[in-house]
């Protein structure tokens, strides 16, 4: 496996591979050629054999692609051959639904706890996951290898907790918070700001209205 | 404004200053040097300033930018010099999270309304919004212009709901739910997929543990 060659583009589509076999796996089919997974995937049957080349390219000439062998060497690739103990910091309404996703589970992140401030949250459960206070973060994260962390809070008091989670060994951050996080260059970081998607959006809707 | 010669690299850039500018405003910061905000962004001075020229730039030579009208430039830009009358479909912890970010209504974005198919949902308010039976959805969109409609539905939902809307009028879908959507080309989609979100982390996570 030659991961430090591949590009960020390719990376980027990776998940979008993975989901699609996914799908078709669900839907048991055992192979798959490239131009059929083009016409799904709306990518030029090139791009995706490029792309697969990559790794060493899974297909056969005249068979296609083996969907579970692909499926599961994407997988590797992306890291979902192991578990991740992740937590949720911030039980509102986003919190929540993240802790309500089960199809994190199965991809091997396992939300283990969720923290708030709010006294009428902490103690209740959410899919059976606690709410701790605050207040246990430190000693939870002594205690627990942390790998991700996903931030709800609001976007003030995100980067305090962000520095504490970096200080106490959690190497991964998915932060919900819009604000851009400044941390120690070994954790690392990835964001979804809603607000910026929905701009986007905007965006492209206006432009549209000018044509 | 030239807005069709900007590349799309500058507009994934523009939410980000968008949001920047923001937090300066409301720290009642006049103006900025291009230095100045380079720090903060984490971005070189020149990007800045290539970036922004491609809007006539808004800056002045020993002066810096005028925070305010920079930030409303790139407002009307990103389309935000309007309002758009949005609706949620699925009323679940997303769809409750998303019409609970109250963020969205000062940028013009309105939630007026969410439809779900939870017969114990319907007819509740969440942030005084109505959750609407999913049977009075084509109703309402023949009687109200909907410019956006935020999918947060199961995948094997999603796509009918997609097509329905498309077919009633709505130009913006902004889709939560872990599938793409094939829509008509004057439909625009900007995707939210939460699950390739983490796997882009669990790979740069997992790219670090073999350094």
């Amino acid at each position: 496996m030659q991961k430090k060659e591949i590009s960020k583009a390719v990376i980027n589509r990776l998940p979008r591979y993975y989901r699609y076999l996914g799908d078709l796996l669900e839907k048991d089919v055992v192979r798959i050629s490239s131009k059929e997974l083009s016409e799904r995937m709306k990518v030029t049957a090139s791009q995706i054999r490029q792309d697969l080349n990559n790794f060493g390219g899974f297909g056969q000439q005249g068979y296609g692609y083996n969907v579970e062998y692909l499926h599961s060497e994407i997988g590797k690739i992306l890291g979902l051959d192991r578990k991740y103990h992740m937590i949720i910091i911030g039980a509102g309404n986003l919190g929540q639904a993240l802790a309500n996703y089960a199809d994190f589970d199965k991809k091997g992140f396992f939300v283990k706890a969720i923290f708030d401030i709010n006294p009428n949250l902490i103690g209740s459960q959410i899919r059976g996951i606690e709410v701790k206070s605050m207040d246990e973060l430190e000693d939870y994260l002594i205690s627990n290898k942390v790998d991700i962390a996903a931030i709800t809070v609001p976007k003030t008091k995100a980067p305090g907790i962000a520095s504490d989670l970096a200080r106490l060994g959690v190497k991964g951050i998915w932060n919900f918070a819009p604000t851009d996080l400044n941390l120690p260059k070994d954790v690392t970081v990835e964001n979804v700001h809603l607000i910026d998607s929905l701009m986007k959006l905007s965006y492209r809707l206006s432009e549209k209205d000018e044509e």
